[in-house]
């Protein structure tokens, strides 16, 4: 049991946009923030009171980066599992605790741990090598995809499915890496749940998201969601379900598939902040990042309360060359990371539209 | 005649809560910011990429701060002359430029000018010893008010003078400093308009803000402000006249005093953005921090327009020890400064509300 006051150090793993986001909401409550990650200049590190730079295994420097702080959180969910423990040897604190970021970084055992929570997924196997491809696929039929067990992000790790013949094209590309193959949902729309759970107990949800992506990558966000009150209600329950269980501290996303017939399929658990709720800086009462704190510290949950409807566009590789466009729209509340290099595909920014509620 | 693009670096001279809100803002927008102050350990130095701790008349390091960024400015008014000239020497372009900062940090400097731009003062005249402030006092006739011309802030270097006998005492008060003798007066409000002009002479100006002082400290802000919109308008067009005078890019803020007959009397020129300002972070379109940050840029301005009726409130000294308080309330945003000593008046942070507008 912790309570951190203002002044006190938060431990930040990774040096991204995530990170940068979550510490300038930290710095905003008066917290000093201390990034731990492999990347020099890193986005997170230069609105950072202190950066150690060193590796995930470089166990001298993550004991005292855990002697540092009063509190260690991620921004990814790929730490490796003895990264969280050398964290954990040397007395930190970890939210959210290793076990989450344990499951949410092996695509089965998210899947396992979502079932046994009674939340619902694509139907699933793990696979070990082609030949065990070739066997569940003759099971499962295609369509399917075949994604990496771990260390899958933005699209990356995955191969669809559609014939028999497809499995050797598919398990070259994904690297002959220990893989699971997923049934194809047809879903109607993918919508994803922002919750955050306090220290004590205490739940609050962000109001469903309605996502686009575009080769696996998100691409827009907005808010409400076209949905029925009753899947809210599922998706919220379902987050809570995994909340509870996995006696979690912080912010947590699940992404599902929606349905046509209106049920939910959990697609993908994220023990942390995510994109999809970017558009809670601007349009609602306390931001995502600044909620993750909050529960991490130990202090009282904000309002989760959206203020507007809400509209968010990623600015996406080359796109951030278009600065000056989005600098100049009215409209736009443009949110740029500092990252040095344009790659197709890499997260650049984002821009947050707001309109009144309901109009 | 610059326009910086993201990822280049800002320079902002002073380390405090001003310089961190601006540096925060700037960070948003993509830009690295580079922190000058004589402070170790500054608020703003903690979420800053680069901090250069030197003094404000060490020409090399102001060489050097000048050479890694692509602007400087300032988060207070009272730079030396010689340090905003050593920058410019070096190449820096200085927004605001050397003539406003010297304009606002002599009281009697700043009235000559306010009333050379056609903005009412109250009457004062220059006091240079006691001999003169008792010739001066005669003419003027208490009540009135010492200050000195230099360095006062936050009610600091100022003595009220009721009666001609209390000359001696006032002069001792703001310790025998070259001072001005300003008139009392009896003003119903006071208020402050904020306004932003851009490197191409767009103007756009914030709501008139209401502002409540207690021994020279303001304590709250409201906005919208209780005053009839022709006030606003003269307040506007004050600010207005004053930044094209100036030539200024920017944010600045006259705080006036506004009299029974509704007409507005100049108390204060602020060349940068303001205590009365943080509002603008929750309650309006673009943040007062975003919004000197587009200006110095080269960017264009973003739009002032308010979105909510709100009250900010200033956290004082030992009122910052009841963070918790603040934590919980679900109205209050809460803003922490990072600072590490509380000393009694200091500005340790701000809680801003909300209302939906006209509610």
């Amino acid at each position: 049991m912790i309570a951190l006051k203002p002044g006190d150090r938060i431990g930040i793993l990774g040096g991204g946009q995530l990170g940068r986001m979550l510490a300038m909401a930290a710095a905003r409550l008066g917290f000093d923030v201390h990034v731990y990650t492999d990347e020099a200049d890193s986005p997170a590190s230069r609105v950072a009171a202190r950066t150690t730079l060193a590796a995930y295994d470089d166990h001298a420097a993550l004991g005292a980066f855990a002697r540092d702080v009063g509190v260690v959180t991620s921004e990814f969910e790929n730490v490796p599992a003895e990264t969280a423990e050398a964290l954990v040897a040397a007395g930190a604190v970890v939210r959210p605790n290793p076990r989450a970021l344990a499951i949410a970084q092996d695509r089965v055992e998210e899947k396992r741990f979502l079932n046994s929570a009674d939340v619902a997924t694509a139907p699933f196997s793990a696979i070990a090598d082609l030949q065990d491809l070739k066997g569940k696929l003759d099971l499962m039929k295609p369509p399917a995809i075949l994604k990496t067990r771990r260390l899958g992000y933005d699209g990356q790790g995955q191969a669809r499915i559609t014939k028999l013949t497809d499995a050797e094209a598919a398990w070259e590309k994904i690297g002959q890496a220990p893989g699971i193959l997923e049934g194809y949902c047809p879903f109607e729309r993918e919508v994803s749940i922002i919750a955050a759970r306090g220290e004590f107990g205490a739940i609050v949800f962000y109001d469903l998201c309605e996502n686009d992506h575009t080769g696996g990558i998100l691409t827009r966000t907005r808010v409400p969601a076209q949905a029925a009150p009753a899947v809210t209600a599922a998706a919220q329950e379902a987050a809570r379900r995994v909340m509870v269980e996995l006696g979690y501290v912080g912010v947590l996303t699940i992404e599902f598939f929606l349905m046509k017939d209106g049920t939910l399929v959990a697609n993908e658990l994220a023990p942390r902040v995510h994109n999809s709720g970017h558009w809670t800086i601007d349009g609602a009462v306390t931001s995502q990042f600044e909620q993750h704190v909050r529960a991490i510290c130990g202090w009282p949950l904000g309002p989760a309360d959206r203020l507007f409807d809400a509209e968010m566009i990623n600015i996406l590789g080359d796109e951030a060359h278009a600065w000056a466009r989005f600098a100049a729209d009215p409209g736009a509340r443009l949110h740029l990371y500092g990252k040095r290099d344009t790659r197709a595909g890499r997260k650049m920014g984002h821009v947050t539209r707001l309109k009144p509620r309901g109009s």
